[in-house]
This record gives structure tokens, sequence and C-alpha cells, in this order.
């Protein structure tokens, strides 16, 4: 198994930094190199920039100006972390990456200049496989909101109607891309959904491999 | 007069925030309104951007991570101050704006892709007038040395050589746009520059116009 590039895409609350540990943990099991990580962040520039649109509100009101702030920080992510990773033959599983920014910038600005940005800010690369862990935004904001006491951030504080539309957009890009995309009920118990992944990654990665748990 | 909005370029130790002050000066003297600002900054949230900056190197060591950057902070600059001020019939003077992106980052990327940014950034708005404050490199770097006591930022730091070619491509975009730029030489003293500014300013913005000095 050569490098790999797999992302998790959702909304609030559906589970996606779970799974991607479960699954880390199942490949390292297996002996393979992987590295987690996630977005806005996974550096410290692209960490500080994380911190710097959760402070700022204003780098939220223009959906432009947010999406070209995310580039800066997933073109550092990527040229530092994910593009060496995958060099070194790892499999990298990321929390968010550019679908997050059609979903939740997408609807805030013309397309043609976020497919732009995104072009800019991943450098020209797309995951292997994408999994999008869906649900009902009233169940992942109430999710969600049980993890924090008290904590609300910009990315939260946005009204229901905001993250239907962002469940919308995550299904229609899943839709559009079939081969790259995997859509999965994240309403399903945690063990279940870690099960579907599993059996997902083994088949378009580990044909042929021996399965360690059989 | 209505809106116009000029920019100051050039490199380091130029004088551009001096003449931007004392033309801002003379037409408050003539009873016009004046927004004065600089880039990168101008709002709280470029602000922030232009701190980060500074204390992330790794903001600087690729060219399109650092535009991406300062197209946010740009954006911001743009529809929060610059445009709101033509609106209200400001003359608008700017310290640095994307001649400085194109002359600073250019070096570092593709020129496709540097416009793709700045157009980004910059929300299509042009200067109507910009002034090019040109002069060696080894005189503007031992000039802004002098003002600063020990402090040495990111931007300071960089080579003579790149700060030779950061002013070939100055002189190059002046070049190119001669409707746009004044070539100044800013070696001459402060008055006979400031001087100079004047007269290009009355002679195309305020024909027509008596001359409060005379």
């Amino acid at each position: 198994m050569r490098g790999v590039f797999i992302t998790f895409e959702g909304g609030e609350g559906a589970g996606k930094s779970t799974q991607v540990r479960r699954l880390a943990l199942l490949l390292e099991s297996y002996g393979l190199s992987v590295t987690v990580t996630r977005e806005p962040g996974g550096t410290p520039l692209a960490e500080a920039i994380r911190g710097l649109i959760l402070t700022h509100e204003a780098a939220s009101e223009d959906g432009l100006t947010q999406a070209l702030l995310f580039a800066a920080a997933r073109r550092d992510h990527v040229l530092r972390v994910i593009r060496p990773a995958l060099a070194a033959g790892h499999i990298v599983l990321c929390d968010r990456f550019a679908d997050s920014t059609r979903a939740y910038q997408g609807s805030k600005m013309p397309e043609a200049e976020l497919e732009q940005v995104i072009a800019l800010g991943t450098d020209g690369l797309k995951p292997d496989l994408t999994f999008l862990l869906d649900l009902p935004p009233e169940v992942g904001l109430e999710r969600a909101r049980s993890r924090f006491t008290g904590v609300e951030d910009t990315f939260e504080r946005s009204n229901l109607g905001f993250h239907r539309e962002v469940r919308r957009r995550f299904l229609a890009l899943a839709e559009a891309e079939p081969a790259r995309f995997v859509h999965i009920d994240a309403s399903r118990d945690e063990a279940h959904v870690a099960e579907t992944i599993r059996s997902v990654v083994r088949a378009k990665f580990m044909a042929g491999q021996g399965d360690g748990e059989r």
C-alpha cells in the first residue's frame, strides 16, 4: 500500500474525528504508517490562522476573505505535512479538507472564484477517497453541543438553515463524484460506521493483502 | 473632486509613509476629505494577518501562501475601509497595495496564479494613480535601518539581491502602465519629492480648481 490520501467530511457532530482515530488505530495495527491530521489546522501557521478566524468575526463575514485564509492554511498544511507524508508512503487521514470549503463557503461566493481559491490552497492535491459522514444538522449540532460546556465558536453559532445548506452541498458533492466519495449514514452507531469505513478502505486499497483479523 | 484612490509603492526606506502624510495634510488644507491607510494592515483583521506573517516564518517561505494571506488582509481592507471611503467621496491614500504583492511575491510564483490571487484580494479595485518612490535598495535599506533600533523584521531580513529584484519588478510595472504610474526619484530630498507629488495630484485631479496657495 503506497501513500493514500483519505479525507473525512461532514457537518458538526458527525463523528469525523472519532472515526479518523478508529481507522488510524486499525491501520497501525496492520503495521501501516499513518499520518492523522485535520483542517483548519495541521501546522503551527495553519493553527494560528484557525485561531485568527475564530477570534475575528470579520474573517467570517465575507465568504471569499474566509476562503483565502483557509486556502493559505491549507497550502501550508499540504506542502509541509500532507505531501511529504504521502511521498513517504503514509496513509494520510485528514479531518476536513477542500470539500468543507465548498460546503461552508460555497453559498457565500461565486463558484468560479471558490474553485480558484481551492486550487491555489490545495496545490492541486485531491483526496483518493472521501468519507461523507452525513446526518441531519439538528442531530449533529445537538451532539456537538453536548461535547462542549458553554463553548460556542464561530462555526457552531451559525443558524440551522445554514447547516442545512451545508449538508445539501456535501450531498451534491458526493453525488457529483461517486468514484471518490463514500456516503455514510452517520446517525448509525459508532461501531457500525467504523466497520463500514474499514470495509471500504480494505476493498479499495488493500485488495489481495491478508486480513489481520481473520 | 470625487473619490480617488492613490497608492504609494516602492522599497523599504523610500519615504512612502512620510509622503503619504505630507500629501494628506496638504489635501486636508484644501478642505478635502482624506483617508490615510496602509498595507499590510488597515483593519483589525488585516493587522492580525500582518502580525501572523511577521511572527511565522512559514508564511514567507512559500510565495503563494504569503500571497493568499496578503489577499485575505487586502480584501478585508478594501471592503471595510477603501471602498466605503471612495463611495463617500474621500481621497484614499494607501501606503502599499497590490503592486507590492507583484513586486515582492512575484518572483516566487507563476504570474497567472499571482494575478488570480491579486484579483481575489482587491475585489477588482485598481488605483487611479500610483506613485513609485524609486531608489537603489542599498540607500533605502540604510535609511530604513536607521529608523529602527535593532528591530529587524521578516521583510527587511531578506538579502540585497532580493531587494534589487523587487526594484526591477516595480520599475517594470511602472513601465507597463504609464497612465497609472508616476515614477519618482526618491533619492531627492523629501520636500522636492513632496512638491513633485503635489503637482501631479493637482494636474490630474484638481484641474480647474483654484490653487489655495496662490
